[in-house]
């Protein structure tokens, strides 16, 4: 829902809001919410059946991110990840959104501490030639290891949202594998909608049929994962998409089908034990392959920062070489003017545009480089440790 | 310890390295340790007295936080403020650093896994017209945040580095009285040092002695924070200081003395309880100050945004304007050239730079509003339910 650009925004939020207050959920982690007059809209709204909300600021435009619960939520928290793609990709608008993922703690009845995250990762825009892969390899390890330390003394674990990730992809493996996240639609007991549990689907008329193509049934990119920590059981019940358009409307809520689980969540009588420690054999396998493919994404940034400090270099080799002529020129040096000083002038101009550019370009890669060496070790630090173990 | 700006730079780390050899100590927080050459130096140098390490890269400079650990380290996070100074004021080069907390989490002996953390806040310049107090509020208060959704599983939380805050500034005040962190100065049984615990002496060859005129003792600016979770006690039986030059040298190991502390960790017969809810009355009144803090802050922000949107917006108006007279000549509309053609350019380059300038500025105090507004509502949200507990 981006203000101006989005098509029947005002309707499709207007639609949701009718639809969350009919259905009466207990928690609704909403996504792309861009505008935060559309929150308070909704806030205004599902005031009496949601009567506890929060929405997350980041990032230039926003997280997009807003929670609404029926239950009191005790305690929000905002983990931006480190990387988020490039500021210069006008076209692909993820860095000015500042993804990331929120964190509202509620307690939901009386006793269950539940700890819910709303979440969304970097978009993959051209699936043959992802660029962004690492980056989403970086927030997929920053996301498990935010999970892995801000759960411990939660109840239940729930997360939801657009991973931007098919259901085989590396991140989500390596996300499952390394926090022990169940996925509801594996899991249900009942499912009812879209094929597969697809939520980008071709019938969607908001939807780009061409990214598509190779997709014909759609792709699955928005989950709803759990794990209970202490003695707790979780079980999904039931799982449910929205099927295209909206019941009694022409248009669907949104570009993504809307996933809905229904989790039926039990006191046991003895702690489950340390259910953090996944002792999967293929986890190694998993981390191996997603530091490999940071490990590719480590090495295109250092060639982007060499290449913008050449550049940068270059041009102020330039701006001091114009600068040593003109001031050979006032010195009476040269008698006549060598160059026209129109051209002169437009040369110097550009020689401080590259100048300035490549200097920022240089230093948005030298820290893109540092994080990406950064999740590099940390991988190889927890493969260490699972060599070690038994 | 800045690479090539730093005094006598190399012979300081040798220094620190040698003394860390002889004390044997836990644990070890470093703080400033910008080139990693020379976290790698350490590195090798303490290799048999303290295995296990680990440096935070973050920012385009780096986090200059490391560890030197007896014990093994199981876990990394590292968490970047969201808000930390402006990339424009490049004489206080706290953006490129990219201020961060970070957090090993390591196994001291056999049963306590101990939380660390190790960290720098922004640094104050100015006392009297501190306009980055509303950035270390917001650092504080993320902080304390952190510290309380990673800490609930930890049996004990040990926090050190140079929070850049004296001990009855507001920030300090905030960060303890949220997370229940105590302060070893003030615990400590015994102490040996400076006086009152300064560790910003005018004394130290490296300080810069205009700044500290009005506190002639010195500044106690770094700490060592801590606080007992499960069923553990904590007590400082000792704290120390460095008191100037190293023992047998001409100069002293830093420009801040070094904080030393022994703690006394030992386990309880039956669990503390929630010891993270801290009842104190005070706190709100804690909150409700670094609340206007943060008010301040973010109306100078909003202001910001202001002024640099109305400069881009101005600039485009030059830009378009001079557009058309252009296109206007081309079209022959002026039989003549109206201005003299270097200056036009010169105009228009002029124009488009303060575009650039201003637009990149826009966004960026964009994000500032966005975070101060955050944690304002955050402490709001903790302020309501504060007055809701009895």
């Amino acid at each position: 829902a981006i203000r101006y650009l989005s098509k029947r925004r005002q309707e499709r939020v207007r639609l949701i809001g009718d639809t969350l207050c009919q259905e009466g959920f207990d928690l609704v982690l909403l996504q792309e919410v861009w505008s935060e007059q559309d929150y308070s809209d909704l806030k205004v709204k599902l005031a009496s059946c949601y009567p506890f909300s929060h929405y997350f600021r980041s990032g230039v435009i926003g997280s997009g991110l807003c929670v609404f619960s029926r239950f009191p939520i005790l305690d929000t928290l905002l983990y931006q990840y480190s990387l988020n793609g490039y500021p210069y990709m006008l076209q692909h608008g993820d860095w000015f959104c500042g993804k990331s993922v929120g964190l509202p703690g509620s307690r939901a009845g009386v006793t269950a501490p539940l700890l819910s995250l709303s979440l969304q990762l970097h978009a993959e825009y051209c699936r043959d030639k992802d660029a962004y892969l690492p980056h989403r390899l970086v927030q997929a390890w920053e996301l498990a290891q935010f999970i892995r330390h801000t759960s411990k003394a939660a109840d239940v674990v729930l997360l939801g949202g657009d991973l931007n990730m098919h259901p085989e992809d590396v991140g989500i493996r390596l996300l499952r594998g390394w926090t022990g996240l169940r996925d509801a639609f594996a899991e249900a007991t009942h499912f009812e909608g879209c094929k597969n549990g697809c939520t980008l689907v071709p019938d969607n008329c908001f939807t780009d049929k061409s990214e598509l193509l190779p997709f014909p049934l759609g792709i699955r990119i928005d989950y709803i994962l759990y794990k209970a920590i202490s003695s707790f059981t979780v079980k999904c019940e039931e799982l449910k998409t929205t099927t295209g358009p909206a019941p009694g409307m022409a248009i669907p809520f949104s570009d993504h089908e809307a996933v809905m689980a229904t989790l039926h969540i039990q006191r046991q009588g003895q702690p489950a034990g340390a259910t953090l420690g996944t002792a999967d054999p293929a986890l190694a396998d998993v981390v191996t392959e997603a530091r490999t493919e940071v490990g590719v994404g480590l090495r295109a940034a250092q060639q982007q920062r060499y290449s913008s400090g050449r550049m940068a270099v270059l041009a102020l080799l330039l701006l001091l070489l114009q600068a040593a002529a003109a001031l050979g020129t006032l010195a009476g040096l040269g008698t006549e003017q060598p160059f026209p000083k129109l051209s002169f002038c437009l040369l110097a101009f550009l020689a401080l545009g590259v100048l300035v550019l490549a200097t920022g370009l240089h230093l948005f890669h030298t820290m893109e480089v540092k994080m990406l060496h950064s999740t590099e070790d940390q991988m190889w630090m927890v493969l260490r440790a699972l060599q070690e173990r038994p």
